[in-house]
């Protein structure tokens, strides 16, 4: 990506705050994940089966980004763990002062694991760090295997590759041997996992994988 | 949505370039449609039904954006109509400029209408201006019917919401009225239409919206 100098320095900015965050969760040992797709690719309910699937006592909190309305938060908030709405008012992805300001009044000493939801675009919150340990690229299977291709960036940054609602491959064309090859074709470390939250088929993996993730780091 | 100085100087050489398309179009009758949706709502395959659809004589030309790869004009290429794929290395929509460019050489007396898909995006192509005379939204019934809430930039701005692949909707939570209902309250004379590119349902009423458009301007 060829960046005009603001850009640059907008980037810049981001890149100084994200670094103090990923310090303060470094000394409070909070493993931060940063969850990007497209529009309707399934992270909200991902994030409600994962959070219904916690027990009561997991050290665990969300913070979930959108445009408008905080409809995301009031279903996210239903599980009893604290859960965060950043509104961006127009912007098109988080970036690190959003997160920083968002965590305000939070104890991070009292968290394992920290779920940030991006806003729903596959280019842009790309290029934003969040301070986080590693991105998750959620890809439903209503959108084609083609995506790898054309959305490079996410792919290949992201440490898991999450393809959703699988329930529905029955009912669309979608190659999952041609999505994985194309993924892996730019980053050939990349997990990949396949689950509908709608039925819970791989909901286990997925559960496993984040349990992984929090005690050990990134696999 | 609030804008930093640079974002409006950025904007308003965009919307000069714009305004300079827009009485090209208007001197040459060509009617400009934009194409705007999420990543994988399926612009690109009815692009193809609508151009397998069109007579071989028919005056119409298609612009095609993505970041990277040119398949989407390979695939659109095959039906004997002027395809040419914008590659925007990197950018998240469209602009002016790029659609500017990519006309070059192109007779535009020679057409009554130009189809521009733009860059898979529901955030940020809305904010540019590519001279055209309206912006169509595509939102797959796969992505959930909150979608016009969330993303409202484009569901105020757009003439027409076409909802795809509804062949799956037996098989996904859509509730098409609240939908529709909730693109209306923000924008009470949108037009909307249910279609799916893959079974072929709805694509006559699709190719009467656009002879319409085409011949007697937006209805």
């Amino acid at each position: 990506m060829s960046r005009i100098p603001l850009e640059r320095k907008v980037l810049g900015e981001n890149d100084r705050i994200a670094a103090g965050l990923r310090e303060r969760f470094a000394a409070h040992q909070v493993r931060c994940l940063n969850l990007i797709s497209s529009p309707g690719s399934g992270k909200t309910l991902l994030l409600e089966k994962t959070l219904g699937s916690f027990r009561p006592d997991r050290r665990v909190a969300v913070l979930t980004g959108d445009i408008q309305t905080d409809n995301d938060a009031v279903r996210l908030g239903r599980y009893g763990f604290p859960v965060r709405q950043i509104t961006t008012a127009g912007a098109c992805h988080l970036d690190a002062r959003m997160v920083d300001r968002a965590l305000e009044g939070w104890q991070l000493a009292g968290l394992d694991l920290l779920l940030i939801e991006n806003v729903g675009n596959l280019v842009c919150p790309t290029s934003y760090d969040l301070g986080e340990e590693a991105k998750i690229v959620l890809l439903s299977v209503t959108e084609g295997e083609d995506k790898p291709l054309k959305y490079p960036g996410i792919f290949s940054r992201a440490s898991l590759m999450v393809l959703t609602k699988i329930d529905l491959l029955p009912y669309v064309p979608f190659d999952v041997g041609k999505a994985v090859e194309y993924a892996r074709g730019l980053n050939p470390a990349m997990d990949v996992m396949e689950l509908s939250a709608m039925t819970g088929q791989g909901l286990g993996n997925w559960m496993a994988w984040l349990d992984s993730a929090a005690t050990h780091g990134m696999p």
